[in-house]
This record gives C-alpha cells, sequence and structure tokens, in this order.
C-alpha cells in the first residue's frame, strides 16, 4: 500500500521502519531532515513537505509531539489536506488534546477524509518490536481498513469508540502514570529514610496490594540505578497531565489527585529535571528528606 | 508447640484454624466470646485472658485492630507479660504505628520475651488459604524461630529489620494502596463522563503502564458490580493512612499525595462509606459529576 508518515522522532523512526519491513511504499517527512536521510536508505522516499507526502500517499501516520503541530501538518497552508484525495485516511499516533483531535477529524471530514486518533504506549522498545499498545478512536470503518497497518505496529489495539475517544484514553492512562510515578516517590522515599532496603521493599510490593507497573518500570530501571537516562521525559509527561487536567475540567469532574501529581512533576521541572525520565520527581523528595534510595547491596 | 493465639477477627480466625491444623496446641482468647466457642469446638483450649493464654503457651499470635489493644493485651493489668516465661515470644500481626510497637518491643525485652511485629497482607482469603505475605520487625533470632510457624500461615515472608520495620514496610505498602485507591476512582470517573465502556478501558489499562494491583481488585470485584460489600473496609484504610502520615511527619517526610488521598478518603467516610470497601470513594466523585461507572454489556 502507498503510506506516508510524518514525525519521525524516536517512536516515529522505528515505526516507520516497521511499515517499510512489512513491504509498503513509505513517503516519509519530518522537520529535522537526518532521519528523512536515514529512512531513505531503508527504502522510503524522502518529502520536503506534508503536501508532497500526501501526492504519494492513500494512508498517512502522524507522530507528533503536540495539538499546534497536528494542526498544521493536516491543514496548514503546506499540509496534507491540500493534497490528500478524498478516500484517503490520516491516522494520528500523537498524543494531544481530545477537543484538537475532533477539531481536526472534523475538518477532514469536509475532505471526506478519514481520521483516526491513536495514541500509543509501550515506548521506543514497543515501537521497535512493533507491540506497542494502541488506543483508537474515530469511524468504526476507518478502524477496520486500518487494521491490517496496526497490525504491523502494535499488539494490543482497541477500538473505544467516537473521535477523541483514543486520546481520552491515553490520557486516562497517562493520569494513573502521573500520580503513582509520584507517589512511589512518597513510598520509597519514607522507606529510605526508616533504613528499608529499597531491593526489599520492592520485592516486599510486587507481591502485594502495591503492586503496579509504574513500581516495576521505575525502580529497577531508574530509581535503584540512581540514573534517569529519559525513556519518557518528565516534561512529556507534565505535557499529558495538563491535557488530562485541562479535558477533566472541560467535562465537569474533579481530579485532585491527578493536579496534585502534576503540581509535583511540574515542581520537578522547575528544579531542572525535565529532561531527564519521568522517575525523577523522587530527586526533589530526596533532597527534601536528605535521604538517598540506595540498596544495601 | 504451644501456641496461644489473640484477637479472632476476620483475620484471626482463620490464621488461628490454619495454627491448629497444623498439629500445634492452640490457647485462644478474644473479647468476644462466640468465635473463643468455634475455635474450642475445633480443637483450641478456651481462655478468659491474655494472662491465661500466656500461661499455656510458649508462642503467642496477636492479631488485633489498634495499637491501644496491643498495648493492653502485652503489658496490661491482665496481659501476657504478667505469666509468659523468659524466652517465650510473641507475634504482632495487627497493623499499628512504629513507635507504638518499638515501646511494645521495648517493654517486653525488659521481661526477657521476644516480640516481633508481623503485620499481613492478602485478605481474608490469603488467611484462609495460608498464602499471606508477612512483613517482619524484630530480632533476627527471633525471625529465625518463627519462621516454620509463619510458614502455616504464609507464602512470602520478609524479615525487614529491626523492632517496627514490618509496620513501615506495611505502611508504605497501603499508602501506595490508598492512593492508587482514590486515582483509580479519578480515572474511571473520567472515563464514564466520556462515555468510554469501563469494560474496555480496564482491558486497556491492564495491559498498559496504567496497570496496578489496586486495578485488578477495585474494577472487577467492586466498581464494575456497583457492590461495595467490604473485603477492608474504607475506615481500616483510613487508619492506615493516618498512621502514614503521622510517621512520615515523624521522619521528616513530606506526603502530600498520601495526606490527599487520605482526606479523600476522610471525605467518603464522613459521606457514609466508612463501613463499605475502600473501593467506595468512587461514589462520592461519582455523585459529583453526575455518573455512574456501567458497562455497556
Amino acid at each position: 500500500m502507498k503510506l506516508g508518515f510524518i514525525g519521525l522522532g524516536k517512536m516515529g523512526k522505528p515505526m516507520a521502519l516497521n511499515l517499510l519491513k512489512a513491504g509498503h511504499e513509505l513517503a516519509v517527512y519530518n522537520r529535522s531532515t537526518q532521519v528523512v536521510a536515514e529512512l531513505a536508505a531503508a527504502g522510503a522516499s524522502a518529502a520536503s513537505s506534508a503536501a508532497e507526502v500526501g501526492k504519494r500517499a492513500e494512508v498517512v501516520f502522524l507522530c507528533l509531539p503536540v495539538g499546534k503541530d497536528v494542526k498544521e501538518i493536516v491543514a496548514g497552508e503546506d499540509g496534507l489536506l491540500t493534497t490528500l484525495k478524498p478516500g484517503s485516511l490520516i491516522i494520528d499516533h500523537s498524543t494531544i488534546s481530545p477537543a484538537d483531535s475532533r477539531e481536526i477529524f472534523a475538518k477532514c471530514q469536509e475532505f471526506g477524509i478519514g481520521f483516526l486518533d491513536a495514541p500509543i504506549s509501550g515506548g521506543v522498545v514497543g515501537a521497535e518490536k512493533g507491540t506497542l499498545s494502541i488506543m483508537v478512536g474515530g469511524a468504526k470503518a476507518d478502524f477496520d481498513r486500518a487494521m491490517p497497518l496496526f497490525e504491523i505496529l502494535g499488539e494490543d489495539i482497541t477500538y473505544l469508540g467516537d473521535s477523541g475517544s483514543g486520546e481520552v484514553m491515553k490520557l486516562i492512562n497517562n493520569l494513573l502514570v502521573g500520580i503513582t510515578n509520584a507517589a512511589l516517590a512518597e513510598a520509597f522515599v519514607l522507606a529510605a529514610k526508616s533504613g528499608l532496603d529499597p531491593k526489599q521493599v520492592l520485592a516486599v510490593l510486587e507481591k502485594a496490594t502495591g503492586d503496579s507497573a509504574m513500581l516495576r518500570r521505575n525502580l529497577p530501571n531508574f530509581i535503584l540505578k540512581q540514573d534517569y537516562s529519559p525513556a519518557f521525559t518528565l516534561d512529556m509527561l507534565n505535557k499529558d497531565m495538563g491535557l488530562a487536567e485541562e479535558y477533566a475540567m472541560a467535562q465537569g469532574v474533579r481530579l485532585l489527585l491527578g493536579s496534585l501529581a502534576h503540581q509535583i512533576g511540574r515542581e520537578a521541572a522547575y528544579s531542572g529535571y525535565g529532561a531527564e525520565d519521568m522517575a525523577a520527581v523522587v530527586k526533589v523528595l530526596e533532597d527534601l528528606a536528605g535521604v538517598k534510595i540506595v540498596s544495601a547491596e
């Protein structure tokens, strides 16, 4: 199939490579051009604008940082809607606000073009292995025709409903991620200050009601190593927590913990940890309590 | 071995039965006497006071609601210390403050009697099946001699260090439980208000970074059934969250999320849900948002 991919960042690049490996034609565009050259070397055709991608593709994937970028790439002056034929499909893997996503969906509809919001979870490793979780909103018929393509990129693929539903699902997941991320900091600083061995605490919690995916992510990979090289930056988490707050407020749902966890995340970013992994929220609390979470071993 | 058991509540009763089944002699005492008669029918010897249990046993298990009860049963007028021989051991499965636990440990030491804090996790089902997690603090030699007895009651048995360490570990687990319990309420009310199917949201989260033991506990067993028959009451959780806050303050560790989750739990108790399962915190938020978390199916 003739595909396009726009936004070849940490996640987008390995996803685009998987589409190529599956035997599809792929036109690619990215603001920074070095990665475009890499993809071209792997068999993709380089494009110099979104419009050019739209000329060559029936289905275009997006993986962009923020909603403004998605609007620009889709509906901007040199955007996809200037060249994509009616009946084409845009699949947006970006995490953006449900309201922005619905606005872009409606704009595409005017042009007879399908638009699916399809945010992803599973990190760079999941993107490379093609094992992402994909949360999809939009027209069911568009989801059905995109399914063979989603299966190249991911494993757990869920259709959640109307346009924006995929983004809502993603924000709900990241809301829990943000709260648990900050909660683990409180728990492990308390453990360390009490003289407990954090490796033992981890082992006990893994088998108890305090267990979570975030526990198994943050402790062995970041906190116990005291290494916060980012898999998912605190700045990205803060962005998503902000979107969740804004969305919940529009829905009339009170997010007390979500709001506080967002403030805690911002505090850590103000302290200079925004570009580190989200697990680095723990550093502020370590400093305040005058303790480091290190194992006795 | 000659054992004693004091505090035959929801957890204590099945634990005492397991000790009997393992072939030990067991003297039992409980404030309400009906359960004592049940245990006697199963082969235990009924005692009419803690002191009487102390006369007949070398190792005495406690499973009591609050620290005041443990102090009274151990060091009160008719307490264990009036009759237990030097070299005996008290194993306290209650969840109480680490400070109370250390105070009782020191008191026992004066009498040449060992005291282990050994709070448990795993619920009534774990107590019945003998699969509890047991978090132990106190003298290592006492832990070692108690190990064959712990193995009758539980599966994951961890020695965490000096007196009080078991209680600290338990409070850290329940701190995470309390925060996640309230966080799930925010996440699922937001999902319901957005028109997402909560069963689908559960299925997606179970495979994503938002997964947790509390998600797998609260959603299928309580929230999706809209049935809050208690496995662990909100009042009990609030008690433990209060202990965690008090302890963290004494340690100089800031618990922002823990403190807020405690307030959210109290709010739900003030609204009349204290005797229901802790998952009932969600009801306050359902009412505020004017939505029920029900599946489309």
